[in-house]
């Protein structure tokens, strides 16, 4: 078995239930998710971690797109026709396949959360949660590269970052 | 050895580095590090991936805490003499010790990007890069628990999230 070059390897510490089943109709972005509604069901052993988080409006959830294509380096993001690095997107199919979303938290009830904007699909592996704290995390900017104007307005995934399915049979 | 339980096991794409030698004076987060200065230097195979990506004032780095202790669940974090969960708090010694802040790129290179406000330690394993993108990480919210109101103005670390050094010679 393959392991990695950290010291720290990192493990699912819980999984994130979501209504989507599949890439295609996923909110790209928790931005646009309209509200769309989930859980996490974090292993038991971390739920002590939880105390005090339910005075926070949004959560930051670090997870891995666990069902995206295998990593490519140059990629057609949902919002553009043109080519761009990974790195310069947010798109799913990208080396260790992290992604993260600030959702919004309803509740906590032992080592179950009530979440809200999720744009994951169903049974995501979620790696880390941290307080979504303004403080640390606006800033004002003047240049969001090729993001700049794209709207994103009811934008969703389609099967792109999937892998391709064998034909036939 | 042990591996994880992730399907995709993640790895260092490359590192990242900063005047910060140890926790004790390092800015708590990239907003308070009044521009420090560093530089990724990714992993030559990746560098096909940071096309466009200077466009962007500001990216995600995704990190681990290399030099964390151990994770603990329950934590007293810099900016309050309270106890709080570790998923309340940005603290490093967390489950997969995983970091993300906002640094501002200066500049790429071939596979070395410059950056500032570093607020990570020097040699700290980089995960991924995302691009800032306000229209999804800027969220108004109400409520930011025990961090409404703290004043993080020049908070820097010290040294209670560094593993026990052992006592003697």
């Amino acid at each position: 078995m393959f392991c990695p070059n950290l010291q720290n390897p990192i493990s699912a510490i819980g999984t994130i239930h979501t209504p989507f089943k599949q890439a295609t109709g996923t909110p790209i972005q928790s931005s646009v998710a309209n509200g769309a509604e989930g859980t996490i069901e974090l292993l038991a052993e971390f739920a002590p971690g939880l105390k005090d988080l339910e005075g926070f409006d949004r959560i930051w959830l670090i997870y891995q797109f666990d069902r995206a294509s295998e990593p490519q380096l140059i990629v057609r993001p949902y919002l553009d026709p043109s080519e761009h690095g990974i790195f310069a997107t947010r798109s799913p199919s990208r080396p260790n396949k992290i992604g993260m979303s600030p959702v919004r938290l309803f509740g906590i009830q032992g080592n179950l959360l009530r979440i809200a904007d999720v744009d994951m699909l169903d049974g995501t592996p979620l790696l880390d949660i941290k307080p979504y704290v303004p403080a640390f995390d606006h800033f004002t900017i003047q240049r969001a590269g090729w993001y700049k104007d794209k709207s994103t307005a009811g934008a969703v995934a389609d099967d792109r970052f999937e892998p391709k399915k064998s034909q036939g049979t």
